[in-house]
């Protein structure tokens, strides 16, 4: 991947990962790697997440605690047709943003910073709260009987590829072919393909 | 992540992979883990991908060739009152379905093999045609310039988290929520449960 689609603004990626559910953590032992789905929560360029003390991610992390993590905000597939004039296959491409982070995991074993990850985490994903506050006593033995993880960033990425440095004939013609297509992820593709070269 | 959640249909596995537009592979190299999102296509058990032939990802296979790849079927997020009747946070989940396969990734040198992986790619994300087929000559200099992979299984899992096993009561409630809600998400969520439901 050029350096063209890295997102220079880190704000964009904070944006990101603040609004994705779930990320991929990718973690190895002896060589093996491992590839699990987590929901997280986003402090500053870190990221916390929790499970079990027995499982399987628990197992890599105390091996190894080197870790790789993965959001992706996927856009409309750019059939080749869109850009091509010659029927080749090879524009045929998919639009997405993505993060990438790579750091060491931490078992947070302070009770407080547990409790302070988890509201993080409730935070973001249950916006409108509805719930009593981490902090209340109710919690203190799952709290204690749950794992609680920060991914501490050591180098923090983004890409975007939307087109935005396309030719603006060739550019323009996706963006008719997704207004002809219309599907709702294809309203969001344009809107946000229109933004994005607005801003470089 | 316990057995409960675990797909027992391989149809259903294959459904997930061939539905996904792309999935999160995780590399390692010297005990450092890299996961990278990528578009693949699903041939029997394995996933192939393509690439460059000088990028972070064919470095990461050069020097070990085992890999882990995840795939997630997103669904809704089920907040803690869809299910606690006393505000408490813990039952606030995510309803997902999954894929984990892991294997090695060989790297495909055999022309014709090539071929055949990026025509099945092209199958998978572009259904409607419109491109000369990848067996045409002209495409041949681009197709020697790519590297194509092969993500062969040793182990292929799936996991269906969509409250399958919950007791019906629960289950009717989170219904009722999500019926309440009704945004696309939720409509698609609500259909998968209760087929999931059926099927246990």
């Amino acid at each position: 991947m050029k350096s063209q689609f890295e997102i220079k603004n880190h704000n964009e990626i904070k944006e990101i990962l603040d609004k994705a559910t779930y990320g991929t953590l990718a973690l190895c032992s002896n060589n093996i790697p491992y590839s699990v789905p987590i929901n997280f929560v986003r402090i500053d360029d870190n990221i916390y997440f929790h499970g079990s003390k027995s499982g399987k991610k628990m197992k890599f992390i105390h091996n190894n605690s080197k870790a790789s993590f993965s959001v992706v905000e996927s856009y409309s597939m750019i059939q080749s047709y869109f850009s091509s004039d010659e029927n080749l296959a090879c524009p045929a491409t998919h639009f997405f943003k993505s993060v990438c982070i790579n750091g060491d995991v931490k078992i947070i074993t302070d009770y407080k910073q547990k409790v302070k990850a988890l509201q993080a985490l409730m935070e973001k994903l249950q916006p409108e709260g509805l719930y009593k506050p981490l902090s209340d006593e109710v919690y203190k033995k799952m709290i204690n009987a749950t794992e609680v993880f920060m991914l501490k960033s050591d180098d923090i990425k983004g890409k975007i590829k939307l087109g935005q440095h396309l030719p603006k004939d060739r550019f323009d013609k996706i963006v008719k072919y997704l207004q002809n297509r219309n599907s709702d992820i294809d309203k969001k593709t344009i809107n946000s393909m229109i933004k994005t070269k607005g801003n470089i």
